[in-house]
């Protein structure tokens, strides 16, 4: 029998974990009720989903109610963006965000022009990194929303949010500040008050819990329009039957990924270390993407000159699964935004891997992996 | 040890099916790939899309490629509305609808008069039935789109469909049908060329699929905006990492409502009129609300003049589960907007209990609910 591959692409999603399968598997049984219903399957199902507020709740260190189920984290970011603007005051008609952002902001902001929005997207340096001054600069009275991923999905830089918070809120406090934290929660400390922000993103599938869940932290009377008109549930925030399975397994995910969060930072960090260097021993010209001080622990973008991403980790199918620096969202296989706004050489994008890990990669793994994409690059 | 309480609330939500849990447990498992990537984990998520994309389409006999999945029937409908006027052309801004729609057409309705739409809304007789021509009559060439629901979900009188399709093509075939089926899907049969439709809602927690994940089938050619703006998942129709495990278990929900539908429907129909012959023994004045020539065989409106049905189901907990007539969504307790466009007396809607079987369902039950109503009634 052959070995399993080597799962490298936690970014892209995870495995769920087994405690959430568990806690899902009990709601899919047990909670048929519409939690919306007075009887007691209903307030059954309806428990269950105030439990999971709670734990996501605890992990942001917010209030349970200022989180709002939603479908995903496009859904939280389209509906932070959208609400936002359809909320503004008529002169309102400004967003400003980065050169760097997940399409389910770029988009949302190019779709939102069509009612007279526009955008500011403030460049990085070479690092993925915003200055927060260019983000003060860049507001201005007529500005909605600033929203800045708090981590990248490729090269996993961090962004100075809280001070792109403060710079922002001191210039005019009317104005909000919204964060696609999808990459970071679970893997760093994330808390809304430190950040300063007054809308965060999370995706469930990128910290164990199952596709097709997400959450939205909107701070305490912050005016946002809804997004999902209808039924009015989410304490009138968001329409639609509570998908209470996957709520369930949302906040079982986030209360494992409270447990030991630091800790378990640090040993992402030292096996994703050990795969850098090990990579390195290898290819020796390869370079390492981002920012090496401030970026998410389990993610590494290193570039070989010379090679093919895609055609290796083609020959590397079943062995190592991994991605290219290619946006490879919905299939479509285009030169990354990301490594462009970081102006890496053709050559060195071409040759990117996106190797991410997660809490059960094993160092065994690590030494697989390498072991097999040196020999694949040789071929 | 207390016997199970009788479950007749199956039009708020279903009993997922233990084959739509071991498939989603499969999903769960196996399938944590991202359905973009291209490594072997992430094609046997897609593949398992796919496979559900096609178990939806047999079901509604369409093409797997007109079946996007959604986060549940608010979203589809949200996207159908939302989605055919902001593709309209200029001077198209009229919605027709009904009375008696679900609040997640009708919320979105209002939202879009925000942007310049207007709604128009049918009424229906005193069976809850629209007359075709009413519609007809409706439409005109501002008309972007006609939303009639397939069964409503108090009364489950089913609406002619076909036939105001049929018309409203005839007198301009520019306008879009949609139809929420969220209640009729898996209950009768629903053939989106029997009934002329664009667009077709379904929401998957009413057919023993899990909540939170549902379908909208999109005819081809048919010009709608998406709705969820991102990376362009579902052929660039929906954006966001596709549900995997949920979506399977729609797909596997579907295949199961295939398999002996109208047989189940005679089935559920005999046990929902067992129910309705036996409470009219202990309640002779009692009325049945809709039309039990066009009905969902699972769906008993009835009204006891002089009972408070509020307090009746509070009496009842723990022994039988079911609604009022009240629109209990997200908590609010109204008087039902369905039994007042019916024209119903007061004292009767007070008095109104929907029961809805499903599948599961077995005369057993019947027996016990109708005792244990009729004891709560005297006491």
């Amino acid at each position: 029998m052959t070995e399993k591959a080597v799962y490298l692409d936690s970014n892209a999603s995870t495995k769920v974990h087994p405690a959430v399968l568990e806690a899902m598997v009990r709601a899919l049984k047990d909670h048929h009720g519409n939690p919306s219903s007075s009887h007691a399957s209903g307030r059954a199902a309806r428990a269950a989903i105030e439990r999971a507020r709670s734990q996501v709740a605890e992990l942001l260190d917010c209030q349970p109610g200022e989180i709002v189920f939603t479908s995903g984290g496009t859904e939280s970011n389209n509906q932070s963006l959208q609400g936002a603007c359809f909320a503004a005051r008529a002169e309102a008609r400004r967003l400003v965000t980065t050169t760097i952002e997940h399409p389910a902001i770029d988009e949302v902001c190019s779709w939102l022009e069509r009612f007279g929005f526009r955008t500011t997207r403030i460049g990085v340096d070479g690092k993925g990194r915003v200055d927060p001054h260019d983000v003060e600069s860049a507001v201005d009275d007529a500005t909605v929303l600033v929203s800045v991923m708090h981590a990248n999905n490729e090269i996993g830089t961090i962004q100075p949010v809280a001070r792109i918070a403060t710079l922002v809120k001191k210039k005019d406090d009317r104005i909000l500040l919204h964060t696609d934290a999808a990459q970071s929660v679970g893997k760093i400390p994330v808390r809304v008050d430190d950040l300063g922000v007054d809308l965060l993103s999370i995706a469930g599938h990128k910290l164990h819990a199952p596709k097709g869940v997400g959450a939205l932290y909107i701070r305490g009377g912050t005016n946002v329009e809804r997004f999902l008109h209808g039924a009015g549930h989410e304490g009138g925030r968001r329409s639609g039957t509570e998908a209470t399975p996957q709520i369930v397994g949302l906040g079982e995910a986030c209360s494992l990924a409270r447990q030991d969060l630091e800790g378990r930072g640090v040993r992402m960090e030292e096996l994703r270390d050990l795969l850098e260097h090990r990579l390195r021993e290898c290819f020796p010209h390869a370079v390492i993407h981002g920012d090496t001080e401030h970026r998410l622990p389990n993610t590494s973008s290193i570039g070989i000159p010379g090679i093919d991403a895609v055609k290796l980790l083609a020959r590397l199918d079943g062995v190592v699964e991994a991605s290219t620096s290619a946006a490879c969202h919905s299939g479509r296989v285009a030169r990354s935004a990301v490594l462009s706004a970081l102006q890496v050489p053709e050559d060195v994008a071409r040759g990117t891997l996106r190797l991410t890990i997660s809490r059960f990669t094993t160092p065994d793994e690590i030494h697989r992996a390498v072991t097999a994409i040196a020999a694949a690059a040789r071929s």
